[in-house]
C-alpha cells in the first residue's frame, strides 16, 4: 500500500473523478474503484489524459481499497450500504473510509433539493455502523461542486466541513489543501454531518433557484487564519 | 399599524435585540415585545441610547403583534409554541410571522450544538402549524450572530438564507439590506427551514473549536451579483 495513495469508490462519478483529477493534479497516486473493473479503467485513462504525468489506475472497488491508507466513498446515497458491505472485508484497522454522500431524496424517487431520514442520523453515520471495527469513518467533501472540481484550471471557491474522530479528521482536513480553493474547516464528532450533509441538498435547490449549473458553495465568515 | 414598523417579540433577547438596534438604526419603526412589559420597555429604552432618534417602544407580546405587518419570533425553541399560542388571536391574515428559532438540544438541556427533532421538521414549520390562517411565516436570521448584530459600527459577515411562500419571502429578504452585510439568499420553500435551522447548531459548534465569541457566519460563494 502507498501510504499517500487515495482511493475513490465511485470514482467514475461527477464528484469522484473530480476529486480524482485533482488529486491527481497534486501530485497524489489515485486509485480509482468502481463496481465494474472496465469503468474504473476508462475513468483512470480519463485522469491520465487530463493530467499529465497522472499516478492513476482503476480496479473492481474490493481491490481499490487495499491500496490506500484513505479510501473516499463517492457513491449514490442508495448504493452506500451495499457498496461498504462489499469492500468491508478488505479494510483494515486504521484504514480511513470518507463518507462524502448525502441522503438525497432522489435515492427513493423524489427530488435532489430534499433528504430522506437515516436511522443513524446521516450517510456518515450510516457508514460508520457498517464499517469494520477499528476503521475510522470521516465525513468530508459533501458540498464540493463535482463541476467545479472538474474545471481544473480554475479554484474551487468551498470549505469542507470534516468531522470525525481528532486524529483521522486531521488527516482527511490535509488533503483539503491539496485542491486550490479547498479550505478544511474542523466540523467536530462525526455526528455534525447530519448539518453538513443538509447543506448540499440546499445547495442544489440554490443552484436551481440562482441557475447556477456550476455550482454553489459555502464558505464560513470570522475564522481565524490558518 | 405603521407599515414600515418591525415588531420583535423576544426583542429583549441577545438576537432579538441585535436585530431591534440595527432595523432602528436603518430608521425603521422597532416595537419589542416581551412576556413582561417592563423588560420590553427596558429593551426599547436601551435601542434609544444607542441609536440616536431610534422609534422604537416596548410592549407585551400580544401588544407588539399588533403594530407592524412584519412580526419576528425571536425566543428560545422552548418558548415556540407558547409564544405563538400567546398572540396568535391578535394576528391577522396578511400578517408576516419571521421564525428564527432553531430547536437547540439546550431545549431539553443537552448542548447547543445539538438539535432535537421536530416533529414538523423544523421550528419554522412548527410555527406555521401553529399561526392562523392566512398569516405567512418565513423563516430567516438563525444564523446571524447575536454578537456582531450588536456591534452597529462593524458590518456583519453574513448571509441570511430566506424561505417561505414567494410573496413573503420577497418582503422579508428585503429587510436584510437594512443591515450592512448582510445579504438575502433565496431558499425557496419554507420546508428548507429544516436545513438552514441546523447550520445554526453547526455555527455554534465553530464558534467553540475556533474560539471565536463574536460568532462565525456562512456565505454562499458563486451566486450571480445581485
Amino acid at each position: 500500500m502507498d501510504s499517500k495513495a487515495i482511493a475513490i469508490l465511485g470514482g467514475t462519478g461527477d464528484q469522484g473523478l473530480g476529486l480524482a483529477l485533482r488529486f491527481a493534479k497534486a501530485g497524489r497516486p489515485v486509485v480509482i474503484g468502481s463496481r465494474k473493473l472496465e469503468r474504473a479503467q476508462a475513468a483512470a485513462e480519463e485522469v491520465r489524459q487530463a493530467v499529465a504525468g497522472a499516478h492513476v489506475e482503476g480496479l473492481d472497488n474490493a481491490d481499490a481499497v487495499r491500496r490506500a491508507p484513505i479510501v473516499i466513498l463517492s457513491v449514490p446515497f442508495e448504493h452506500t450500504a451495499a457498496t461498504v458491505k462489499a469492500v468491508r472485508d478488505n479494510l483494515a484497522p486504521e484504514q480511513i473510509l470518507v463518507s462524502m454522500g448525502v441522503p438525497l431524496a432522489t435515492a427513493v424517487g423524489d427530488a435532489a433539493v430534499r433528504t430522506v431520514g437515516v436511522w443513524q442520523g446521516s450517510c456518515a453515520e450510516l457508514v460508520a455502523a457498517l464499517a469494520p471495527d477499528g476503521v475510522e469513518v470521516v465525513s468530508a467533501f459533501q458540498n464540493v461542486s463535482a463541476h467545479r472540481l472538474r474545471e481544473l484550471e480554475h479554484p474551487v471557491e468551498c470549505d469542507v466541513v470534516v468531522s470525525g474522530s481528532p486524529g483521522p479528521r486531521k488527516l482527511v482536513m490535509a488533503l483539503c489543501a491539496l485542491v486550490p480553493g479547498l479550505r478544511a474547516v474542523d466540523g467536530g464528532p462525526l455526528g455534525n454531518a447530519r448539518f453538513v450533509e443538509g447543506i448540499t441538498a440546499l445547495l442544489i435547490g440554490l443552484n436551481v433557484r440562482y441557475k447556477v449549473p456550476e455550482g454553489v458553495g459555502i464558505r464560513f465568515t470570522g475564522l481565524p487564519s490558518a
